[in-house]
């Protein structure tokens, strides 16, 4: 089923009745081993670090770099934590961390900037679209990303640091928050090409070969824009709010960019409301053709019983056994029941002509 | 029913004509006895007092702790007169407290803050929710709750308590009202998980065994969600102003533990429009299931009579007792006759295999 | 017909054409004379004159006293321009008052508060709302209230009055008025109550004996919830206003009673959705009832149909007339007829059940 | 066709491409003469002056008195612009004049207050409602209104100044504006009130004979309410902000008349909106309509089908002609074939009425 | 398909992964070569340059002169370079330019203003509507427009300019960029009114001859309106903007343009709203006169079957060969048939007529 329904209400319900601020990893165990690296690089050099341990972590922060550590897997919360004592981070952003049934939300904590927002994919092998939940903290010159799992978006902007390709390497730790929310908002436009390949398929049988199997499908493709309008309408708010605001963490070089982000945003919930609109104007031409051919079903039966009733109950008159029935003696009585029903059908035929039912 | 559409009504208007401010207890009287307990604590100790007769409340609240009085029952409403007297509350107050008929709310009297709202929780034998008001006053260091019966979500905060998990031992009354609006909110995603396994084995009939039964049942979680929806919309829209309320009941030290009950409010929201969406949809998946049904009744209608009617008929001709049918003594007349019908059917299922009626 | 389409644009377009500030009585006749009471009170004493001429009126106001007078019928335009004259109305107030198809709406003029609202009540006759419009003028320590007729629902205010029960009696003019809007309030909870009654029927006929009368029951429905929405949101809305603003017409004492109304109206607003929202989900049952009725009704056609037109057909072969037909002179061909019809029944009936028609 | 879809769109159309300030009269050509009247009035006098021609207009204009000048016809671009040269008024409003596509707005010019609204009345004839734009320009102690035509709901207003009805006489300009536009409020009512008794037909009819037609009746009314309600939408907004605003045009004796034809045009607002719902409740009550009798038209078909179908088999089993029936030769055999068939049916008429099918 | 829908998004998604600023052709190639227009203009005289290269562009902007240079042609990334750096534009709106899947909207950036939005026009060959991005720079004295191929809606404009019509000449840039805009928000005007005329076409065909296409031709031109209604949302947005912006780009002269096109959106967006009224109306139309025809489809088969069917088993009891049938041997058993089955039918007529079949 594409609507994610018991998945994200479980994660929070098997918390309830803990204390506040307690970390337990709310959410499905999506991969083993927590796995952290560690990106730094400025205008000259890159260094990159698969595989930290987390006692190793401030090892690679450099103080002349823009450091990027990422953290694939939140189900051992003792990595969290020791993350959250290091940058001094407050319990309630730990667990939300943790707790990946978040709406998307920026928190300026003075210090430190904590965005949280979904990462969204289309599993092509369930047909569904997976959702993850990114955590995201800037501080300093450090920027920390928190994944449920391994394998994300920003392999484009690890090639981009790694080649020198475009700004992010001569701009600051802000630019590189920027280019992650940047990734993920088109990975929902990626969503979105998606959806509309499989509504320009559903287009074309609804027109071409009608199948009831078609209610279902738009039925799981309105779950698919569903999530996707859900994860962009909060992430869309908090990007304009982001961008209007006047948080220190984004300089005056970066701020259009972060317009340019929340621009998108608006494209993606357009195109969404484009896409549902479409579906349901899809379910009423489907329904209108099954309507049409019940109709054309009803024509041929009422056109063959309207004509064969009463021949047929002419035929039974003449099949009485009655002794005194002289048609059956006459002469031309056979040809004339002929001629009869021959222009009875005539005359019905041409008045379902007139009637236009075929 | 699951629409609480009488209840709720009658409550209201069997109170229409008395004096404003009167205590009438107007709601079903749901417990017998009224029912005190008092739980007193602080960062070193707890002392936890049950079945608390009115006259010796006084005794129980210590003014070097966090004291919380729960009043479980609302039908004798001179008990609540003397914690009004006591604590000199707005009449209008108490007669909120015992008219379990308030929408969620919060009114700030500068020396005490009254907060009403309801505890949802789902009755599985009658399978309906049921609504528990709850008005909580914040007084000082004492926390005073109204429950129309024994029996609420609040046993985890309880618990906490005596065992000094999480912060509530080392935090003030603030927190332990924080900690009930909590415990409160998250008695809405336990209903929400509820719903969603209703509406997932809902899905799963749809889509293997439609039944008539699937448009009562889709009713009956309309009716649930819209439930939900109504006690959760105006809790988060007071959720939402106490969170940005300059308020001194709440430290600085807790309102963000406020945004983030807020934030689950609205996550709360977000679900029920989901679910809401979701079943809509399931019941145009029924009634298109339904139609195409009905239709695929008529074509094997269809198909049986438009094949036999016209045979019948030709048996008919032949059944008549003309006396000058030359066909009847025609040597191969009959097996004529079965010939000629056999090519009519072979004819008229291919017409229906070029329609694609099968 | 329960919509009040027609009565209240007649009474509108009656007056087109006419310069404003005419004050021409547009509206229903709904009481042959004009009659007027008037009640004065203080915390002392209460004075009660039924049947005041318009003349007499000054002699019945008291200065120590709150004095609530009260006219019954509108027709008589110069019943009310004496009162207009005497206590200095606006000519806009005094139009307002007799043209009965006013929106609820509260105006300041500063010498006195105007207020115009809907007063609600159930015709168990004719099974419809029957709407009358009340204004009440607020001034110094005289409360003046129009209706259109006599009845209403303030006599538990009256006897408030007079048993000096709650605290009318020792409170002022602004009270009293809070007292009037009050009860009409709680006179749309009488008529929720009515439709929740009616509502639960209709939904007890759609799950036992769904009948074509239901529309038009809902249709009925409907139209009373519009008329009681239409009231209540205009009305709710200047509540609202009212309880907001600072004028200085309602003292600090009964500010946060006008509050309290303003939340019962809210309450109706809610209930008044909670009742459309089920109404449309009845409208949903019962259409998907009938639909599921039709679908049996067909299948037992079919069935009957598919199994007997093959036999017959059968039957109608031999009893064709043909010399030459060899099975009629067979020793077991009548048995082997029934033989074939038997088994071809059978097979029938199977692939009925394998498709779950029965 | 009652939507007026392509009239407006073209007049628009047929500017496109034209320098911006072109005075081009787009619309139909209502009249072949512009007429002009003008009417000057003070407390004391009546001027009235038919057929003005443009040179002479100053001639009647009175400094001592409110003088309306009103102009019938647009499409003798060079009037207006005399009349534009002469009191300095700017080429984008001119433009708009003659312009008949407006949407009703107002503009302050400092020196003169412009507004453009639509007249709306009821073509009985053609069963189409006719909307006219009027543009009213208030400069110093002039009002100078432009119409597409002669004739107008104006004559009220007329008949009110020459026989001294009313304060219009006693008052200025702005009295005089504000009663033009209660006259094109009002006029909104006499549509309303000819689409309530289209609506109450449309009832009875649904109720009493429900016929195919109804539906186009529907969309019929459908278009006229879709017409008021554009026309009053933009009206109302521009009368709202009229009445908050703090203009010099309007006293503070005429502010009150504006509120109050603000109220109106709420009124007329939610009227439409009642009369929407309305008329998609009667379509909702004629689609049941037509597919209960569908309904009972199946069940008739079924009845008569089900019972008779299996006697006829049992009839044609009778009609073989196998020499070896030993049944044909019993005496009882016919008798007892007729009981078994009456039986039949006995039974089938049972199974029927257990399903509740009459 | 008319909904637009994969175009876009594939525009966007193939820029996913590269960094933001990077100046690639999203979007069709529309056009081989890019192709600059320079016209310049003062109150006395115009110059006029086709086919400009990007090297000479500046040779043709004259300093006492208004210059609108117009560039055809996006994929040529080099040229929209070179004029960047020439008027120092950010590398954003560059990015903008050449990604033609931009909303509308405008930036001030001081130095310059950036507008961009949608310029459409109907296809009657494909009967879709082309949308093209048309991005201006609005810079000192120059106008700067970038459009995807040739051929606009700008002809009027240049008319306008070489022969000195309306006031285009004697006003600055802004009046010229306002002169674009309007132009555009016109060519929307035009598309209704070609939507204005299928819907027209439509509407004839529904009463006169619905047929099944009818339904995909309003899911045409529910595309069709989609997009103009969502290319015409977000410019309104944005004309209203800048009609209420105090940008310096504007003088007080144009600024009444710039309200009277920010009116004409408006009027645009009124009329899709009608159009989508009317179009969804004319699909209830279209549905119920098909129910009706099925109806009537559905009554000829019973009023046809319910006549023979019972006559046809009459007949079939004389057709039994029992031996022993009295009747048979009866003198006026054969005309008794005959009556008491025109009896029969005739009571059925009269049956079938009270219930209004016919």
């Amino acid at each position: 089923m594409n609507w994610h329904l018991n998945k994200k209400i479980t994660r929070q319900s098997k918390k309830a009745g803990m204390p506040p601020g307690t970390m337990v990893h709310v959410g499905e165990k999506k991969t083993e081993k927590v796995f952290i690296t560690s990106i730094s690089y400025n205008k000259d050099s890159v260094f990159e670090q698969e595989d930290v341990t987390i006692d190793t972590i401030s090892d690679y922060v450099k103080s002349d770099c823009v450091n990027w550590i990422n953290i694939d897997g939140l189900h051992d919360v003792s990595v969290i934590q020791v993350i959250g004592k290091k940058y001094n981070i407050h319990p309630l952003v730990l667990e939300d961390i943790v707790n990946t049934g978040q709406r998307p939300k920026y928190e300026d904590f003075g210090d430190y900037l904590f965005i949280v927002l979904k990462m969204l994919s289309y599993d092509t092998d369930n047909q569904t679209i997976k959702s993850e939940q990114v955590s995201i903290i800037l501080i300093d010159n450090v920027v920390i990303t928190f994944q449920e799992q391994p394998g994300d978006v920003f392999d484009s902007i690890r090639n981009r640091i790694r080649n020198d390709k475009g700004r992010i390497r001569k701009l600051s730790t802000d630019y590189m928050a920027y280019s992650l929310l940047d990734a993920i908002v088109d990975s929902y436009y990626s969503i979105l090409e998606t959806e509309a390949e499989l509504i320009e398929k559903l287009e074309d049988q609804v027109f071409v070969n009608p199948q009831p199997d078609i209610v279902q499908k738009i039925h799981s493709i309105k779950g698919d824009l569903h999530i996707l309008r859900k994860a962009n309408w909060a992430s869309r708010e908090m990007l304009g709010s982001l961008a209007k605001s006047e948080t220190d963490f984004f300089s005056d070089t970066v701020m259009p960019y972060m317009s340019d982000v929340f621009d998108h945003s608006n494209g993606v919930a357009d195109s969404v409301d484009t896409f549902r609109e479409m579906v349901s104007s899809l379910l009423d031409l489907y329904l209108s053709s099954v309507s049409h051919k019940m109709n054309s079903v009803m024509k041929v039966l009422t056109i063959i019983a309207t004509i064969f009733i009463p021949l047929t109950f002419i035929a039974g008159i003449y099949g009485m056994n009655f002794v005194n029935m002289p048609e059956l003696g006459w002469k031309w009585g056979y040809p004339s029941v002929w001629g009869i029903m021959f222009v009875m059908t005539i005359i019905m035929l041409y008045l379902f002509k007139r009637n236009k039912w075929f």
